[in-house]
């Protein structure tokens, strides 16, 4: 079939809009209707070049929400019609790291995946003259149709708007799994969260949902302010606006009654700059206080820190897609969007048609917006 | 009363066995009879003068066990004949840190201790001419009678040989404690262990306790491998044995059916270098894999790597004292000695008077002891 789709055709140009072939699902993949996309900084992470290993032309975006049109060979768990959610981080549940009940981390087709094509190794999307083009992160959903392995998609209930739940298959989904799943905050706990885009909104909000009493939150911008509020945030912390140094600033105001050392129980770096990975661990408490890396750094940065810190108790962890089973906990999380439980709407602060999709990308540089979502 | 010790005159020098006085127990404070004490590469650091934090003169040693003769006012734990191993990490089981229920680094009289004194700012210890001795690490278990605070004391039963269970006061803890407390290693597990000395063989015997299934230690020496197989080790490497990378053969042998990644459960430095902590915790496995750093660096040193690490489900953690808690934990430690749970004898490789304690930091420094161990 021919689709309409925003194709990556090298690094640091912009997406061209065109119409692409696209193949039918082979054997256990499923053809996609993508309804709504979100525009995230992964995608501006390959699109401009800084990622190593991003390969080009492709189909870039990974965020999506749609209905399921047609499904192949030996496909079970899903069927035409169904809601979905395209999963970067799939779920087959059959992998010795999904069978460890440890990780989310799938590794059942991550080599085809960082490939660029799906788990035969071949594409279903080719130019009009029969050129191929590659996938993104086994999703590319800046195209109208794509296809995906089964093990890709998350069944979600069919009453949840496709331009909001979009958010929940990369950055609702990561910040506050990294909180529920990864940090495993309990009720009353305190908490830093260093940047407010939009990774960080969704930790704030799920520490508001864990129970956190303090939820500190750290960013250049006196403007990011009032949203975060909004998420939960309880102390605002401008570090051009501290005086003297920001990690002892941070450990004073965590301090709790009878506590003479401060720092928080949980911190989260969501910024993917090395150097406030290394704040953030060292403002989180002596003896117990975790701090988890959820940012993307640069290609070949190093964080750093002395083992003194961990020695004395803290703990250093990552996070990725929220420490989330994506067929397994996204549709639970889009009922918690029904429910109300948790917000998207503030979050997507813009919303324009594939032709204005490179106009996401502008909206990002200039950090207007929290989240671009395009509609189909 | 007088009493004699090996005190350190300076950083650098051997220490001098001199008789000193000893001013009796203050309120919450103990007078303990040593009756045995290990030689620890924690006692080695200070007297060579690389510990920046070391004060001189002091009377070291951190690794007893010993008699109770006295109680000061307010001691109501402990009465004298009571058997005692003395702890350089207390437990007052009061402060905002043992509170807590989260750390075992109890915080009470940190302050006064890192300065070398009892918890009312002074010194028990001084020269016969009257000039203060400093205490170290609120122990000096290397003067015949010492003063601790009544938190700092570990009652233990009374049929168990002071010069063996004197090693439970650090290393035996520590390594031990760091398998059980802080990487809370399950039945089945595998381990990878840096460093086969003191500490990395008890590391060896907590994870031959906890049923760890594969049990590989690396060392530099391969006249280390016989004592830790002893201990447990089920596989040895010496890196310079390795043909290539050590780290890719770490990951290739601990490989299980299915798994494409390899790498250990839990991995563990017992080493003190930042260069193989490194390795310790990109040798843990991807997606769950814990790496536990033990040893001491030294001052100023960093450790460094990818965020990636822990974004793709390393977590990176420290231990102090094995995580234990003092009063609560070593004494049951005691009992696992004694009961056959734990072996120490094998590890106490050399026995001296306090005249030649000096011998010990020799045996040491040559690489010929696992633990010296001085008795009164």
């Amino acid at each position: 079939m021919k689709t309409r789709a925003a194709v990556a055709t090298q690094a640091g140009k912009p997406l061209e809009i065109m119409d692409v072939n696209l193949d039918g699902p082979k054997a256990g993949e499923v053809l996609v209707e993508v309804k709504a996309t979100g525009i995230c900084h992964t995608d501006e992470f390959t699109l401009s070049g800084a990622d190593p290993e991003g390969l080009f032309p492709a189909i870039l975006g990974h965020e999506g929400a749609g209905v399921v049109m047609e499904v192949g060979e030996g496909v079970t768990s899903l069927k035409p019609g169904d809601h979905v959610i395209p999963l970067y981080t799939p779920e087959c549940r059959e992998c010795y790291s999904c069978t460890s009940q440890k990780t989310n981390l799938c590794t059942s087709i991550r080599g085809t995946q960082g490939q660029g094509v799906m788990p035969d190794g071949t594409s279903r999307f080719s130019t009009l003259d029969g050129d191929p083009i590659l996938h993104y992160m086994g999703c590319s959903t800046f195209s109208n149709h794509t296809v995906l392995p089964e093990i890709a998609l998350a069944k979600v209930r069919e009453d949840a708007p496709f331009d909001k739940i979009c958010y929940i298959g990369c950055g609702v989904t990561t910040g506050i799994g990294a909180v529920i799943n990864t940090a495993k905050v309990e009720v009353g706990s305190s908490a830093i969260v260093f940047g407010l885009g939009g990774i960080g909104l969704n930790v704030i909000q799920g520490l508001r949902l864990a129970g956190a009493d303090m939820i500190v939150g750290v960013d250049l911008n006196n403007s990011k302010k009032q949203m975060a509020e909004k998420f939960g945030m309880t102390h605002f912390v401008n570090p051009n606006e501290v005086e003297g140094d920001l990690l002892p600033y941070l450990l004073d105001i965590t301090k709790r009654p009878g506590d003479a050392f401060g720092g928080a129980d949980y911190t989260f770096d969501a910024t993917g700059n090395v150097g406030v990975m290394r704040t953030a661990l060292e403002a989180a408490h002596r003896g117990w206080g975790e701090s988890i890396i959820i940012g993307v750094a640069p290609a070949g940065a190093e964080i750093a820190t002395r083992p003194f810190q961990l020695v004395t108790g803290r703990v250093w962890k990552g996070t990725a897609f929220g420490g989330a089973r994506g067929r397994t906990d996204v549709p639970k999380i889009v009922d918690w969007y029904m429910d109300g439980k948790i917000e998207i709407d503030p979050m997507i602060t813009h919303t324009m048609g594939l032709d204005d999709i490179n106009k996401g990308f502008d909206l990002m540089h200039a950090g207007e917006s929290i989240r671009s979502v395009v509609t189909y």
